[in-house]
């Protein structure tokens, strides 16, 4: 079942301690686009401009992902980030932003993507993130990925969006952000609460927590001996868990536990390499010897008391 | 099978956002021995002063640990120990530590005690627990536990004692600190080089990873909605996870990831109450089934790809 995903399509410039690149393909659209093809067909929305690279775009198709949805303007230049990661790979240090094309993005959505089973709303504005709903049809489930920016300055339209969606992404200080609440079982049932029936809060190096219902699901992190280039974590990451649940095409817990383990590997192969790099040469194999390791890595024996 | 257990035994003074309590039972040889008493029986190493509650040594008692070690030095006065957690209960904010008795500490292990299955060193001195395997004849197993003040003072010793013992149990950072090396993998394994088989690093919040020979398991934290008192959390995590192997009397890699879970069952009732006080009214039926939410916490089906 297909996935319409609204987001960014960037040129990433990324230094880390070993190495740089420029100009890989980057954006939060474009990341979660590569991770989620893997699993379902994808009809991405975005804008870039003329400057942008064929190659980027032959890769998105390789991957069959649907571009009617990204505007191309003739003469723009594309969205462009430059930024640098310390030995500590937890931060981004952002040097250049230029949002060139994106500053006026307006999201349309083709007709074709209208009605998909699966919206997903990556870190855009929110409203942004709300017009898209307006123009979405009757998506079977809509999911949403969000940042502290948009906690500090657009808040009450950040609440508004939450509130009209199924399922929220969102890293664990910005839950705390987000509801003033430093204990994150709280702060997560709190964002449940507002609407969303599914929140899965996102730790970087220790997994993530599933909050569905009234129910908790903790998903480790594979323990990695080295990270080359964190960025598109989160957002490979919610690929390949909505691509796992569009594939699936239901929402049960259990469905949704595989779904977040789905995302915990295609974040761990994310990092690997710069860019998409290393979803370029993925193989369905070798996600299923992933998934495995993640099998053993939290796996036990009952207790014999 | 029996362990022997080397640690402080003292009187906690803590203030947590909830409420207060005055000398109550603290200190890791005691968290450690009425944790792992759920398991298998415990001979505790350890000094207080004749000032020590009378109740203290009753609740001992009555989880049959033996006492033969623990020295009473009459007209001393115990170890004293008044800390303060902020809403963040990450962080241990210390008032006052009166070692008192504690300070001039020789362990001397009663014959009684020689050549048990397992010696656990807890966080005291590195040459008091370089000491204490001088003297402790052939235990099948040692494992050790230490904080950063000994990283930071007395490193040489304290390198000296790890390569003498099987297991390390480390905070995050203190394996970091230790080791040099920002990356958890590497710097686990750098302390395996040492010598120990094992190294389990605690996560607080985050579970704990355990690294054993080349193989790693990873044990999730259950999310909690409370947190009343952490103290001793470390140390009940200690005697769960060594209680089950000396229970268990095996090395293997499955019998220690079972431990692992049994240590992260006992912290998760330790901080729900002051002191020793929620291990107290424990009973095996309520353990059991905290496993089995660790159980359901983690566990996932397979991939449908």
């Amino acid at each position: 079942m297909a996935i319409t995903v609204v987001g960014s399509v960037a040129l990433d410039t990324v230094e880390t301690p070993f190495g740089k690149i420029e100009k890989g393909l980057g954006g939060s659209g474009s990341h979660f686009s590569a991770s989620a093809s893997f699993y379902s067909p994808i009809n991405l929305v975005g804008v870039v401009g003329s400057d942008f690279d064929q190659a980027h775009l032959d890769f998105f198709k390789s991957r069959k992902i649907n571009l009617d949805g990204l505007e191309i303007v003739e003469g723009g230049k594309s969205f462009h980030w430059v930024g640098k990661y310390d030995f500590d790979l937890n931060t981004a240090h952002t040097l250049e932003t230029h949002l060139n094309v994106f500053e006026t993005f307006s999201p349309k959505l083709p007709e074709s993507y209208r009605n998909s089973d699966v919206l997903f709303l990556a870190n855009i504005h929110p409203a942004l993130q709300n017009h898209v709903i307006d123009e979405a049809g009757k998506p079977g489930l809509i999911a949403l990925d969000t940042m502290n920016l948009w906690i500090d300055t657009t808040k009450e339209e950040l609440l508004k969006v939450i509130k009209r969606v199924d399922l929220v992404t969102i890293n664990e200080a910005e839950a705390r952000s987000l509801t003033g609440n430093p204990n994150l079982v709280q702060a997560s049932r709190a964002i449940q609460e507002l609407g969303p029936k599914t929140v899965v809060i996102k730790r970087g190096e220790y997994g993530a927590l599933m909050f569905h219902e009234d129910k908790i699901f903790n998903a480790p992190a594979l323990p990695l001996e080295s990270i080359f280039d964190p960025t598109g974590a989160g957002d490979s990451f919610a690929g390949g868990m909505l691509g796992y649940i569009a594939k699936r095409n239901d929402y049960t817990f259990d469905t949704l536990k595989t779904a977040v383990i789905c995302g915990s590997v295609m974040a761990s192969f994310n990092v690997e390499k710069f860019s998409c790099d290393r979803l370029k040469e993925l193989t369905k194999e070798e996600i299923s010897a992933r998934f495995a390791e993640f099998q053993s890595l939290g796996s036990f024996e009952g207790i014999q008391f």
